[in-house]
């Protein structure tokens, strides 16, 4: 029985208890999503229309508590419905498959619940952080700089955004916008959205995305790997030009950073060291598992902190008894900054840099061998908009999950994702196969 | 051994090897974190200087990768510095104690790694963060309305000044705030800074976090539970005042919203169901664990969608075979949105609106006690600034951890805080205990 709230003798939760159902909850966890989530004999999802699926899953919060083998049943429940994001059929998206030791990582970092922002509560973390930044500034090629993880690379775009204008205008940051020129980013149609919902977070406003005449240039945004194509941005060329006009030059690498692993594929990015700041997701390419995004810097002159602190005294106290420079938390814009850096950390420590690039060498390797197929293949160049039926069809038996869309003035077409180290030849022939097979009478 | 890259038909990561590894770090966490990491024979910390814990750590990523075993060792040292949170003398942050539903919830999450943007690729969670928000809402007064988990407080804040200035000049996400009035957020002297770290960010400057002739205010941000002393601003007036000049009011209840579980204290937010948004972290007074914040809205004319939508055709395509009001993921300014309702669910699920409440109350209990005690003990008005060398020799001993600070023109005072279900009145009385101990030669 659970104490009364009038007395303090005993605390409110029994570590007994707890944790009992932590284990069973890792059974199921083991069970249902590393073991049946990723055999190619189950099902990638388990469609359920919205109605239903609220109906099964029970999700009324109420006054009283469950007994725990309800909760076991909930926490089966979650994985049954779910979709299956690590099973090799899965292409839907910019993420798939699963590192254990990333896993392992994230456990730990979950179990550990801390916070980035100071020394004296993330001392290992604070340290870490500043390995990965480092290990990756060295893919890009700097020697010196700064960085942070951020939940996600929307929100690292914004930041080199942030920086950029600082840089340009410091009293940004106490007057605002309304006392400068309109400012303008530059950026290629095929870049990702976020940079224009920045923009517009950001007070910028989306129409200023563009070139617009008497506005001041202040940023080009870059993509290496654009979010639907992959195509990779001249880097050396657009340096050329912004070191002529003093413009901030942004990489936006969130997808294709990955490649820096790679001594075959990194000439794609051939001229980012010429930049002032790389936007890098190593949940995506990488499978470190989300979120997992950082900002990198080239900067040296505090620019980060500069442009972002507020100096709390209640966390960043100047009279500690250690070297205040390691509380970071003021270079973000965030207060609580979850630990994103150990499950990548752990990842790389397991495989080595080595091990990373030969998943960036496969990815690739695949991707060619589906290209090399399809084209052995008659019926895929599929003229009417068959797509969103196939998809339909796809979902609703489970047996693989791939997204879709149109592009340009042409109808939908299906985008397959590869980066999973999971997947291998049969996976690829199993896509083809699979995509016939639910459109063959169209 | 591993494939070479150039085979296609085998995977790159071994299900079984992967597996028992992650069984082990489980084991090891369970240990370390959860077992003597919440033992009060043991410390809270294991204090070591930045030197000479990078090199215990062996940070440095290489080359190639490392056997299994030293990454468990990894695991091992990772625990063994990093700060226990989840100990009964942890009383630095506005967070602190582990919920094991929680933590379960949070394994789950991380392990079916998925994204909050589509239903297609989290049924499961689109609707539990659907029916989380729900119930939030309810305790805020609200039937309808619109929300979003944001990862932390910060950002909460942030989206409501941007929906305020987005309901007042909708041609701002287009043009920006060059175009408009300067516009000016009222808020207190005591609110948390990222007001005015958003209030950079998003183009105001910080100086406009104060009133200024002339301007145009747009938004009050409230507090309820400020950061440092845990005051709540009284919003029936302070709504009244809105009301009449039809000002978007902000309540940011990042730290004190959980009191609204609570019969007993949810006065002190009396007025609250007045407000156009709030922001709420289940992160810090309900142990939901980082990251776990919401943003509230009473809104009903889907505000938030028009306000940060980019309407992406690679995600959220029209021709969908389900309701496409299901992809949620255009409501926010991120576009991977990690999964931070399932573990408050869960939790909320465990021990009811019911259970949530009586830790709430214990809470306020378990600080009057705090307080009366201290009012009896001798010398806990100390004079001279001895915070900060108490703090040093209690982070060196390990034995507890709170957090300091100045205020006003006030010299450095402890700043407990309490919060955890797994303290009891022997913890207070510990702190008490040692801080005599701590400081009884100053
Ligand atoms: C090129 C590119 N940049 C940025 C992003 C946004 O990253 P995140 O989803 O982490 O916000 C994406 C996501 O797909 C992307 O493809
Ligand atoms: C009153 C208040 N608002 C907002 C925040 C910021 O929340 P977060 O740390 O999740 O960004 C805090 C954090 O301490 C706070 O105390």
């Amino acid at each position: 029985m659970e104490p009364t709230t009038g007395d303090l003798t005993d605390p409110l939760i029994n570590h007994a208890d707890g944790q009992l159902f932590l284990h069973e909850a890792f059974k199921i966890i083991v069970e249902e999503v590393l073991c049946k989530g990723t055999d190619v004999k189950e099902k990638v999802c388990e469609w359920r229309e919205p109605e239903e699926l609220a109906r099964l899953l029970d999700l009324e919060l109420r006054e009283k508590g469950e007994p725990q083998e309800n909760l076991l049943q909930r926490v089966r429940d979650v994985a049954k419905y779910s979709i299956k994001t690590s099973h090799p059929r899965f292409f839907n998206q910019q993420f798939a498959g699963v590192d254990y030791h990333s896993l392992a990582g994230r456990f730990l970092s979950e179990a550990l619940n801390t916070n980035l922002f100071t020394y004296e509560v993330a001392p290992v973390f604070v340290l870490m952080e500043a390995e990965v930044l480092r290990g990756l500034r060295a893919l890009v090629g700097w020697t010196e700089g700064d960085g942070l993880f951020c939940p996600g690379g929307s929100t690292s775009n914004m930041y080199a955004m942030n920086l950029a204008r600082y840089r340009l205008y410091p009293e940004v940051k106490s007057q605002g916008l309304r006392s400068l020129p309109q400012l303008t980013v530059f950026t290629s149609p095929e870049s990702h959205y976020s940079v224009k919902k920045g923009a517009a977070f950001m007070g910028f406003g989306m129409d200023n995305v563009i070139l617009v005449k008497g506005a001041v240039p202040f940023l080009v945004s870059c993509t290496s790997g654009t979010t639907v194509q992959g195509a990779f941005d001249p880097l050396d060329l657009i340096a050329d030009v912004c070191d002529k006009h003093k413009l901030w030059l942004h990489v936006d690498a969130a997808w294709g950073g990955s490649v820096l692993f790679s001594k075959k594929h990194s000439h794609l990015m051939k001229g980012v060291h010429r930049a002032n700041s790389v936007a890098w997701n190593p949940h995506k390419m990488l499978v470190a598992g989300l979120q997992c995004s950082v900002l990198l810097l080239k900067d040296t002159t505090d620019l980060l902190k500069k442009c972002h602190c507020a100096n709390a005294t209640y966390l960043f106290q100047q009279d500690k008894f250690y070297d205040v420079n390691l509380d970071i938390g003021d270079k973000s814009v965030q207060c609580s900054r979850k630990v994103d850096c150990l499950k990548l950390w752990l990842m790389w420590k397991a495989v080595g840099s080595a091990g990373l690039e030969q998943r960036v060498d496969k990815a690739f390797l695949h991707a060619r061998y589906v290209v090399d197929q399809m084209k052995k293949r008659e019926g895929f160049q599929l003229l009417g908009d068959v797509a969103p039926v196939i998809k339909e069809r796809m979902m609703k038996q489970g047996t693989m999950m791939v997204g879709y869309q149109p592009l340009g003035d042409r109808v939908n077409f299906f985008r397959i994702t590869i980066l999973s180290p999971l997947v291998s030849q049969k996976d690829m022939d199993f896509f083809l196969d699979e995509i016939e097979r639910l459109g063959n009478d169209l």
